[in-house]
């Protein structure tokens, strides 16, 4: 990757799967990872170790990491809520892995019934177990800091308790910091000052990942405000297929079509051939015909003479 | 108006109307006017003096615009295609006209059936109507570079062409600048690059506006890289309503809700009360109930201890 090229991990089949209304078939999550990492997606977040009472949807976990782990050339990346979601997302063969804290107190009680501090211990738990895997199968653990930008519970959320989080995360052992605007409250701005004030705490040099929710339209601004403050990983869902269901009102990630789109006609190499990703969306949402599709580039096709800049890294 | 500040014209009563398929009552449009102008939105692009064997949407055009010119506070702006129609508006009262050059010629052809060098010539004309006129009453003229960022007959638009074309408005006695995406195309790196490039050449100072739709879904974003050189001039359209008729799949200009959100939200005046502007949607659109809305901070309601910069100014 260059540096001015951009990573982007395709959230739909865990973020844009948990809120959903009926359960994707297996072979159908398997078959839209499979044609993701076609298209030249990389890093696709494909389910979540949380109890299957709570989310039903992710019942299939196990098999569908394990169809994920065979696509060459693709990093899956999982969700986990807790440690005993830890342990069965490692004993899985989980590569690297999403821990959502909560830097809103109301909103981590309201999601996981513990205080931010209760769960950046638990954090600190996970670090732990992946430290006592074999060296050369050793997890990866992505520090997650959720409802960065502001709560629908809480209101807004103080940076510094964002950077004192982050700071938290990256001290018990974080092999990557993610600063989730979690039900669509940031703005450029914001974005932009929030980011600088983390990175500065947490080295310029340590990775870290945006992921931006589009409920108030302003999803792609922001991720342009990141890019230009030196974020190169960005989160993001087919279709802006998603939402948190703890958060009310927070309804659709940032559409990966479109961010695809803004990066390439940027100049901005993404990987990700934008023709075949567009195709993905019928064969993925045919097996979820209630689901509500966003995106414009699909619906209005690519400008005439437009040139993605596709594998020119 | 502060140095951050920015000004925002709805161009819903034009651009947005011009494409509908009914026609919206001249009562409605009225009282959606006076409804935005009491929202705090001081500038609203009213009508088009386009004859109305054309666009019949604006056959009433000169009573919108003495309804439009009696409301405090507002300055109306028309569109105006020709000659024939400045002499029109002039004559109907018209305090700011603006008046669209296609760059691209192909447009300029399929749109007004005259080159691009043509359509100067008779902007040059105008520039002589208006200055015929009372000094007092002078109308000001924005000379608009349309398909600036791209044409759907084209394709490519050449960066030295819209400076070209800007320089030689000006020359000809335009009193301001607009850049206008008109089909969806530009990017935000087209956008600084484009607007960095005019703004260089007709002087920093000089009025510019940008006018961006949102056809691919980038309006926003784009709309953050032309504030980032120094735009502080936008067009937009409440419910992102509008399009090019003559400029296939060009569909929706950016929302101004969504747009007023973004720069409240950043803390940049707007000078616009957006719980109000929201409940415009209403009272406008209840009168076109086949129209498609777009807009999403509408839909998701402004996020929770939001401060609005209302009056900052």
């Amino acid at each position: 990757m260059h540096a001015g090229d951009v990573a982007i991990t395709e959230v739909g089949p865990r973020d844009g799967l948990q809120n959903t209304g009926s359960f994707m078939p297996t072979a159908a999550k398997k078959a839209w990872i499979s044609a993701e990492a076609a298209a030249g997606v990389r890093s696709i977040e494909v389910c979540s170790f949380v109890p299957a009472k709570l989310i039903p949807q992710f019942v299939d976990a196990e098999e569908v990491l394990a169809h994920a782990n065979s696509v060459t050339g693709l990093t899956p990346v999982v969700l986990v809520p807790n440690v005993k979601g830890c342990e069965r997302a490692l004993a899985a063969g989980a590569r690297r892995v999403m821990v959502p804290i909560s830097v809103s107190e109301a909103h981590s009680m309201s999601n996981v019934r513990k205080t931010t501090a209760q769960a950046i211990e638990d954090f600190a738990r996970m670090t732990d177990l992946v430290r006592a895997q074999a060296k050369a199968q050793r997890a990866q653990l992505v520090g997650a800091c959720s409802t960065a930008f502001g709560c629908s519970l809480q209101g807004a959320v103080a940076e510094a308790d964002v950077v004192r989080v982050a700071l938290a995360l990256r001290a018990a052992g974080a092999d990557a910091i993610s600063l989730a605007d979690t039900v669509g409250y940031a703005n450029p701005e914001q974005v932009k000052r929030l980011f600088r004030a983390v990175r500065k705490a947490i080295g310029e040099n340590f990775p870290i990942e945006a992921h931006f929710h589009n409920t108030r339209g302003l999803g792609l601004a922001n991720a342009l405000a990141a890019y230009e403050v030196g974020v190169r990983h960005f989160d993001s869902t087919l279709g802006g297929l998603g939402g948190c269901p703890f958060a009310p009102g927070a309804s659709g990630n940032v559409v990966t079509e479109d961010l695809v789109f803004m990066f390439e006609s940027m100049g901005v190499n993404t990987g990700i051939d934008l023709g075949k990703l567009i195709a993905v969306r019928q064969t993925a949402f045919a097996a979820l015909p209630e689901a509500e599709l966003y995106g414009h580039i699909a619906k209005a096709g690519l400008p005439k003479g437009f040139q993605p800049r596709l594998h020119a890294a």
